[in-house]
């Protein structure tokens, strides 16, 4: 099977080795404007070949497409693939702007062409083994979800500008991680947000520090406590209190050395950053992406999971706006506020 | 220095013979209308002897008078010490009726007489260690603070409805616990709650399960995560997320055994109940207390926390019932809702 | 029940605190030459009177006595106390010379008089649950042992001189775990010894690091590794490996804090020192002195447990000498080497 | 750089693949005699070509080669691959049979290619970076290194009886990471060892259970401790006790998820087996052996490294036998005992 990758950056470079590794799988083209030396390796060691996005929606051969490019192409790479019958897989987000994506996913699902979105949290072993152990009810029923996220430090000024905002670029991770573990749609958010951090940001108009409740539908608590800084690295835990038991996912540790003096015992810091901390999640993202083309496996994250987190984030920035909760219902979207 | 306690019940037992093996002080006399085992043992036990309230008021030998009675009578025995001129060391809380403890609290200040309050978690070497760490500044400025706790089980019904309920029974620790770390005021509240764990209490009239979020005011961000019902038992953690570090407090295990299979590696559940979990922390309680009586020191929590910490309870009430946040001034008080 | 303790030093105010604490059990006398405040302190809290060993031993009233006076006076205290029909709890060791401890074994088994031993690590709740584990079958059959022993840092010269060496002043807890945790006599020893901490350690004729190996009658592998230095503090570890599972004790941190930064993660430093790590075998080794005296019930550990423990001692030490194992029979004992 | 890999059997899956996700490395040949679909699988996911010995030796493109064939193969192959001038990787052992392994390495030091061992556990991120903090003289004097190190279960009897024995095929390790961590020869060795996992084992004359004692030149101690089966699943730790601080490797648990109920608290088992657990370190491997072929860099083990370990295999065999400990000398070899 032919597969072709948008976009050598980082992402892309990840997810165009992991398919160039997979059993059974063909990486066939790598689609990116600029000619830099990073995808001039990534083509020499993959074996794929350089491309325009036109040659690879016209080869009859590619069966799917990774979207891995800057995320203000997302929305019309995704219609063109649409379009074009390739099976998509779109690193989130579709868009900043939340009515175009409405509108980008009413086409995609009206179109009925597989499109998974790259909520790689949901393929991370740890998150993923907690929410199947609580789908299948061998903890009892989840009560309160509690999560913490931290990067490393916060990105330059430069980077917040054209992000979206602190809610919409990073946390909206954890607010698709709130609907992956309870399996649920979420009635009511309340946020606070604040500049804590770096002043800079601030001076920016975003934030980075954040306290989100949420409610789901048949009363669920979920707390979230999120920020640019992570004082001990990339911190990125969860802990879910059940009927029966309370399940955690740590950090995972850099390493498995622990020094002792008569200061302590140090253990190693967190994997630093998202690329190691989420190494499996991105290859078995992959696989399933694969599995999705080949046999209609259903991904772990689809279109209408990336609409519905983004409808989080904005009722988030609603609410650290107003101050106030926001309610939700399947058609909320933010007003002029 | 001679020292007298009322009550012989469970936590009445622990400060008695804390009391009792101190060097340089006298436990000298018990105070319980029921002629119980239990109070003869430990009359028996410490050397102290079984007195009525009168004879300890009276008693010009007797220093200070620890209340560790039902909570109906500690408001009129607080009053009661202070009018004899005693010290007085009294049990959360001073009354389940806010105007009561603000009357109280009135009364005990104005006469200049000491009172400390049995916030015993302030004396926890852990929860002590952490706020004086980010007190001295060796954290960097604290930004997050989240908090677990969760009672074994449920209490029976017949307790819930003597309790005050949850909120002001349970919760008051972890929402004193926010004024001593932050060392601040909470300007804003905003709280869930609901009944989760045992229908019993909710047919009683009284929830289960929290989720508390506190805005001190300076803007710090507090979470708070309660439950009556710990699936490991009792459950009882804090994070600290600072500028610099952050800070956990864990719960201690029962023993410091691993057992380990292929099915993975156990740990021993936490210490319980609080009388355990928090042993050291009643016994420097009472050292702290015959510090207050013999030289003056501060004790770690004053009357006047005791009246906060109930402020904040029925601020977190009076949110949960409206769904809204709660905004606090020094006088806010609860009106008919 | 009226109790003697002999020794106000640091062990004997444990015991005697503990026995004051307990319900049932008068602490009736306290004996040492030396009229030192802490014997005055210790007297006024525990409400005991100072006397002569001739009153305890004259007074019918006393059943049990607690030596924990200097090592040297302990075998001939222990004989008095016997002749006197008094039930002895004694600290180890009866003495530093082999022959004087066979002697006084024989003759309090042959006057028929319980003889306790303090060796307080079978009665740790930690070491005591895991021997309890084993013996009873839970764990499968008990292949391999391996302990870790250090102490903090190495004791002044001027007591290493009188301590009777490394290995029968501090090995010997190690060498007394191996048969309680195995339930089994040791076939064979095989030691290495080293001054590696302190060149006055080695001037002064000891060692300050071992590595013993043992095998059981039945064949099980032990292992200890032992130093006068802990890097950490004091460091008071066992793995035991057995069919179905592997058990390990650690050492119990001194708070349950972590600290997070960049650099890693800190945890407490173990507790230190054996008063602490050890406070509740001690008041646990108390209950049981009071229950052998009252009822009858064997000890964790008795004298034999003593002679059998410095026999191994002495093993160890002649293999050291001689580069050889040693094998052991029910009668070996140390020749001119 | 083109480099052959002979044997596609699981560790030569391992080593084949590595190799082809290296940038600037081109994967070329493919040796084994037998047509499997792993082999064709490989073949195709990798793009190198099936190849027979004489092919691999006789392309002068060819620089390096992966000898991950069967045991009984590496001595022949290792020495045509030094004839042909091709620099070599070879899986351990070099033989069973010592005088094979000590012509072998002296044949290929004479002709001066460089040959490097497969002890990946060097390599491994944990033992290295030990290991360098304890050569660079961070902790202080190394003075007691303990391992553990045991396999999940026993292999068929089948296995044990062409392996070569407990010591040499597995306990191998354990002795090179002896000479790895403490940078110097081993001086004497006392082992034990016996069947206790399984008694057919022990009729195929092998054993399963292992303490061995080593002591450096310099008088360090060393403790290991092996079994053909751990309770919890591949156990493989080590700590070291320097003068200046503890370093502990511990286990990589399978995930980050810990389970709570009131039965204690569950952490996942190690990971299962040495493919997982060793997996950076066999792609860490091959990164050195490339290096070694590009710019001449010292590989971590090389022949004399595998000479030196199985010279210690052989010793502890010997004092297995004997029950008396083995003096070491740089010409030592196992004489019929």
């Amino acid at each position: 099977m032919q597969i072709a990758v948008f976009g050598t950056g980082r992402i892309g470079q990840v997810h165009a080795r992991n398919l160039a590794r997979m059993d059974g799988v063909a990486l066939s083209h790598l689609v990116d404007p600029v000619d830099s030396p990073a995808r001039a390796m990534l083509a020499e060691t993959t074996g794929a070949r350089i491309a325009s996005p036109e040659e690879v929606f016209a080869d009859p051969q590619v069966a799917g497409i990774v979207i891995a490019s800057s995320t203000d192409s997302h929305a019309d790479l995704l219609l063109a693939a649409v379009a074009a019958g390739k099976e998509v897989f779109c690193e989130k987000p579709i868009s900043l702007d939340f009515a175009t994506v409405q509108r980008v996913a009413a086409e995609a699902e009206a179109a009925g062409v597989n499109v998974m979105m790259g909520f790689q949290r949901r393929y991370d072993p740890n998150f993923r083994a907690v929410r199947n152990r609580i789908a299948d009810g061998a903890s009892g029923s989840l009560e309160q979800l509690v999560m913490q996220s931290r990067d490393p430090s916060p990105p330059p000024v430069s980077y917040i500008k054209t992000s979206g905002g602190f809610v919409r670029d990073s946390a909206i991770h954890d607010l698709d991680q709130a609907r992956y573990m309870t399996g649920e749609e979420i009635a009511r958010v309340f946020a606070l947000g604040a500049c804590k951090v770096d002043p800079e940001i601030g001076a920016a108009g975003d934030i980075d520090t954040l306290a989100i409740t949420l409610i789901t539908q048949s009363g669920r608590m979920i707390q979230m406590s999120n920020s640019r800084r992570g004082p001990m690295g990339y911190d990125q835990r969860l802990e879910a209190h059940c009927a029966h038991e309370s399940l955690f996912i740590d950090n995972g540790p850099q390493t498995d050395i622990r020094i002792a003096t008569s200061a302590g015992e140090m253990k190693a810091p967190p994997q630093d950053y998202f690329i190691e901390r989420f190494a499996r999640a991105y290859a078995d993202e992959m696989v399933d992406f694969v599995a999705m083309i080949r046999d209609g496996k259903a991904p772990l994250a689809t279109i209408r999971d990336g609409l519905e987190a983004q409808r989080l984030a904005e009722a988030a920035i609603v609410s650290i706006k107003t101050g106030q909760p926001v309610d939700l219902s399947p058609n909320w979207q933010p007003g002029a506020i």
